[in-house]
């Protein structure tokens, strides 16, 4: 099929939207369906067919993708699209969800005749936007291969991974060892601050050794400036590391830092920080310390 | 003060015997001592002069480096020196020790009006061999200079600190991230390979995202040749999360990741792999969950 197949896009939230958006500027022809409709409607002005639920993309779209909040938003949405998506169609879940359910949901459409990938993505908002995001796929290779070139409209580096779910469980690997190194950050720069030395000094001497670190390079700018505007928000952070328990449990791994560094994270949430980028779970501890990572 | 001074070293462990040598191959003089005699009569044959004591040193050098084991070596060592010490000479200290010990170390010596930095280093066994270690220094400023000299001769990358302390304050730093961070690399890991992952994949896509980490990079094919010889012990470094605690209590920092981290260390140490490279800390998690990080 070289033929360019009509695609839907369900779900156009902080990810969502500026891939969606991708699409479009690439050519496509893409029903969208968003529960709040306005967001929508504001790209049928691009060309978008909106669509008034998801069974009617599944119905107008032969690839379909997602990108909603979580399981349970995949779930909703596979109900309603189950009732439209066609035999031979493709559903690309671009949502990190468990991989079990995620294989699960990947059965439904299977008995429909559909086909279905995991496919999440990293690179946040910003990669969402200059089409720069990594997708990590799960599935047939076959079907993979079908819809890489919508996936290259919205990202750089485009992983077949393997067989069902293990996008996923790449792309859970990938937060787990993001979130430790953000709680790893949190805790030497606190008790850094507090014993009177300049962060930027520890950045700099860090940067110079084997325990250089890109991830707090990139993060404690953001941490100085007290600038915590969400990449990548901490509830979804804390979502995902509820994930990577899940797997864990089902495999019999035990994930003992992981699961700390998810109570920790949820007490961030409970604090209010939910909304703010991942980084923001240094506040926590600057709280419990009494004092603010920051130059004097 | 352009001519060279007198030196000595005290401790030729797996970082003292190659620091000591780099200065021989500068072309200082350098009276030695170690604990294990035998290991000081190899340096003789390359110029060293061989002392009988650590206070033997203080009386024929005047600017004094040790590299010890930790807290207790460092006292010890003090107690012998400050018998010997001139005034006027300087201890420079790059043992990684507790800074309040350190501290009141410093005071021993001041009151017999010699001068002390803390100058701990990272770069590891390799970094000690070809002279390319971090000299991170706290204390005086004008004494840091009187010895940058030296400290050049071994190591490539020489930075001041700050006060007494500090650069022990600054090295725990570095050392808490490299700890959290090699947790996560097993937690990561063990998980991945327990679900089917490739552990090469994991790290192609891992080093392609923000999530990327050099020190995973130098550490996991360690694991996957089950070549764990060290570079940095697991036992030195579960000594260092101990400090780090120590350090965190003292200064009223709640460090909860890293007092986890400090267990399962512990815990590694005591399945027997105190001697190997902290990476060899994944084996507890691999025992746990029945599975060894390995290419299928």
């Amino acid at each position: 099929m070289s033929e360019p197949e009509k695609l839907g896009f369900i779900g156009l939230g902080i990810m969502g939207l500026p891939m969606a958006e991708n699409l479009l500027k690439a050519g496509y022809s893409v029903a969208v369906f968003n529960r709040n409709r306005r967001k929508a409607e504001g790209l049928a002005s691009r060309g978008a067919k909106v669509a008034v639920s998801p069974a009617e993309v599944g119905r107008q779209a032969r690839v379909i993708f997602l990108c909603v909040g979580g399981s349970d938003s995949v779930c909703q949405v596979a109900e309603s699209l189950l009732e439209g998506v066609q035999p031979g169609s493709v559903v690309v879940d671009c949502t990190t969800i468990s991989p079990s359910v995620s294989r699960r949901v990947a059965e439904q459409f299977r008995s429909r005749g559909a086909d279905f990938l995991d496919a999440p993505c990293s690179g946040s908002k910003k990669g969402a936007a200059n089409g720069t995001l990594t997708f990590m796929v799960g599935g047939d290779k076959k079907v993979f291969q079908r819809v890489e070139k919508y996936l290259s409209a919205m990202g750089e580096k485009i992983f077949y991974i393997g067989a069902q779910g293990m996008g996923l469980q790449l792309k859970l690997t990938q937060n787990l060892i993001g979130a430790l190194t953000c709680q790893a950050m949190a805790e030497g720069f606190v008790l850094a601050q507090k014993a009177g030395l300049s962060p930027s000094l520890v950045l700099e001497v860090l940067q110079a050794s084997v325990a250089s670190n890109p991830m707090i390079a990139a993060k404690l700018p953001q941490v100085l400036k007290r600038s915590f505007e969400p990449n990548f928000s901490l509830k979804w952070m804390h979502k995902d590391l509820g994930l990577m328990l899940e797997s864990g449990r089902e495999l019999n791994v035990p994930l003992p830092a992981t699961a700390l560094v998810h109570e920790l994270f949820g007490a961030s949430v409970a604090m209010g920080h939910g909304e703010e980028d991942f980084a923001a779970a240094i506040t926590l501890l600057e709280t419990l310390a009494g004092v603010e990572v920051k130059e004097q």
